[in-house]
Order: structure tokens, then sequence, then C-alpha cells
């Protein structure tokens, strides 16, 4: 597998890139919006004291009309809480965050844009692996992420070492080979997404929110069609 | 004048970029170096408890090898004044700012490496003008910058309006608008840099301070040839 310095979605807006070839991501970020919007009341209204501002990221947030989505949902509910409670409008600190070979340049002028039309909010991009430190410790109150954590930080090395690949093209070895395959990357996301979930536990604030959606399948069979089971998860730092 | 949208220095390591004609600016960032170890000093030790993390700043940071110069010196001050109080390191995080059209792309790549090569810091990208908000309230301990307050936020309106440039090729025509050309700027100067420090001012901690650089001349004259007066100012917000 690529390093994680070379993996990035095709920039631009040309016709192969993920500006325009990105609807299904779009469709599962909208099916995210009532979590997130849940995360912010459940965060705001556990507060003993209205917080003076908030952090809020996407991690994995690619580039193109998508960038913005998950956390533009984040700023809308924050609003529409502090207007619910008669309060004034929070200052929010937005930020993105990708690996650093991913589009940022077009990522940049929408954050600015953003900026622009949103009083009190302040804008910023974090690169860097979503598998390593990206803020400091208890400084974030709620992080997203759509359709990223399919990203493992590395091949599985026992397939590494035996130089098997995830696809094989010749069929008969693939299908023989696919329960090695299938529970070596298994065992893989398992370590990582503990990682991912150690290292967002010490970035959040006490009672911070994380709400991730993962492609997936239901059974380890391969379905004759590739079929996509979103499934979103909140989790509650104060319960974890 | 252009708009702040497309104002930057030139892209890239070609010969005519900025990496490869930004040795001037250099060195006045090195004569900095002393000021932003002081500013950490003073603001260590003027804290009745060590802070858990700090957040330091380059605003205007361009691209090239000097993208990353202040916030490592900034980042080996705070190394150095835990070590010399037993203190553990503190966690940094650094934040490079500039207009969204400045080559991010190398300086994304940067950060990433410098954060590699430092335990305890992490790193973003602010894009913005530094006439604008850039952080929230209270969440900035130490703001950088160097040689950029001369770019100012907009052309005099008093020019504008009269279709006076700031170097007329006439030369007849330049010197006879000299003082009306340098006095419409110094007046748009002073407006920048009040509300510059406005802005800062909402944006540090109580106690943060601001290092920064300013290049200009010591009479009204302008001299045979083009003069460097390197100013540096360290200001600290409880003082102010």
């Amino acid at each position: 597998m690529a390093s994680e310095q070379t993996v990035h979605m095709n920039g631009g807006q040309g016709d192969t890139s993920y500006a325009r070839n990105s609807s299904l991501q779009n469709a599962d970020q909208n099916r995210m919006r009532p979590l997130i919007e849940e995360a912010i009341a459940d965060l705001l209204s556990a507060s003993a004291s209205m917080p003076r501002s908030m952090v809020v990221a996407d991690l994995g947030c690619s580039s193109g009309p998508n960038a913005l989505a998950l956390v533009s949902i984040a700023v809308d509910a924050i609003r529409g809480q502090c207007f619910r409670s008669r309060q004034p409008p929070l200052e929010v600190c937005v930020f993105l965050n990708d690996l650093p070979d991913n589009d940022f340049n077009m990522v940049m002028k929408s954050l600015v844009a953003f900026q622009q039309g949103h009083r009190s909010v302040v804008t910023g991009v974090i690169p860097g692996s979503f598998y390593g430190r990206l803020f400091t410790t208890g400084s974030l109150h709620l992080a997203c992420s759509a359709n990223s954590l399919h990203w493992l930080s590395e091949a599985p090395e026992e397939l590494r070492r035996n130089k098997i690949p995830a696809y094989d093209i010749d069929e008969h070895v693939r299908r023989g080979r696919r329960r090695v395959v299938i529970g070596a990357y298994a065992r893989q996301f398992r370590k990582d997404f503990k990682l991912f979930l150690e290292l967002r536990a010490k970035e959040l604030v006490a009672g911070g929110r994380l709400v991730v959606s993962l492609a997936g399948r239901r059974s380890e069979e391969p379905a004759a069609e590739f079929t996509h089971a979103w499934e979103s998860v909140v989790i509650n730092k104060s319960k974890v």
C-alpha cells in the first residue's frame, strides 16, 4: 500500500475529480445530520455553563463540495442551539483534516468563503494522519468523520510479508485466500480503529462527542454486487 | 491594488520563487530570535501555574524555508524553558497563517515533517487576512509576524478615488505627489496596524505576547538607495 503521504482523492474540478464524483459520500453526510445535531444539543445542554467557544473538526475531509458539509451541519446546529436557549452565538473554530497530499488549495478558498459567510467562525486546516495526534489534549468539542475510517494506516503486515495483495487478479487464488485476506484486514481495522479512538479520547474535552460513519457489509460473504451498509456511530467521551 | 485573495509570494522552488529569494527575510527572522525567546520566558514565568499547552502562530508565514523559522524558534524556546524549570515538555500547537492563495502545498508537507520531528507538537494552517479574526477569543499565547505588516489591507481610498498610483513612472509627477502619497500610505498603515493590534488583543490569552518586525525607513526622504531599517517590537497583552 502506498504511504500515507501519497494517498489522496483526485483534486481539481475535472471529470475524474472527487469533487464531481462524490454524491454517494454526500448522501452519507446528510444521513449524519441528525446525529451531529443531537451530539451538539447533548454537548451544550450537558455543560454546567455554556462554553465561550467550541472547536469542531472533520477528520478526512477530502476536497470538493463535501469538504465543508459536516462542519456546516455542526455550525448550524450550534447556532440553532444558542438561538433556542437565547444565548449569544458561540465562537466556533472549524478545522478540516486530511493527509498533506490532499488538494487543500480548493479547501483553503472554501474555508475563507465559509468564514466570511458565518460571523464568529474562524477556520483552519490540520494536515496529517488521523492515526496520529492532531490536536492538543482536551481541546476538541466535536470530531466528525464520514466515509474515511476504511482508509487504514497500512496494509496488514502479515500480508505484506507474504506478498499477498488485497485483490489478486487470479480468481482461483483470490477465492482460496479470501478468509486469510479478510481476517488480516479485519484485524488491521480493529487495531487502527482502537488507536483512532485512543487518540481522539485524549483530544476531546470532557463530554466531547465523536460522530463517525463507516462503509461496510453485514456478512463475510461478498455479495454479487458491492453493497454499502452505512453505519453511523456517536461516541460520548464521558461514557467511554 | 489587487484584492487580498490574489496577493502571494511566488510559489514552488524555481529561480524566481520566494523559497529561493528570501535570505533577507530569513536574516530578519534570526534577529527576532532573542525577542521570541524573551517573550516565551516572560510568558511562562509570569503564569501562576504552567499552562497545559501553548498555541503559537506566525502571521504572514509565506512559503519556502522561512515559513517555519519563527515557530521553530518559539518551539525550541518553550522546550528550553520547560527543561530549565524541570517541567515535562508542554504540548504546543503551531499555526501558520497567510492569505488563501499562498503556496500552502509545500507548507503542509513541511508542517507534517516538523511535527514528526517534534514530540508533543501539533500543527495547522489558518488561511485568511490578518486584518480579520483568525483565532477564537483568548486562545493564542504567542503571535509572531516578520516582514509582513507592510502588506496593507488595501490601497488608500483617497489615492484610489483620484487614480493616483503608489509609484508613478513619470518622475516629475511622482516627485510632485510624493508628500500626498507618503501621507496617504502612512495613514492607511496606522489604520491597518491599529486594527491588527485590536484583533490580536482579542485573540491573545491574558499576558500573551506579540512579536513583530517591520521594514521601513527612519526619515520621510527617500534615500538614493532603498534601505531597510528593521524594527522589532514585543507587545505584552497585559500591559496594553
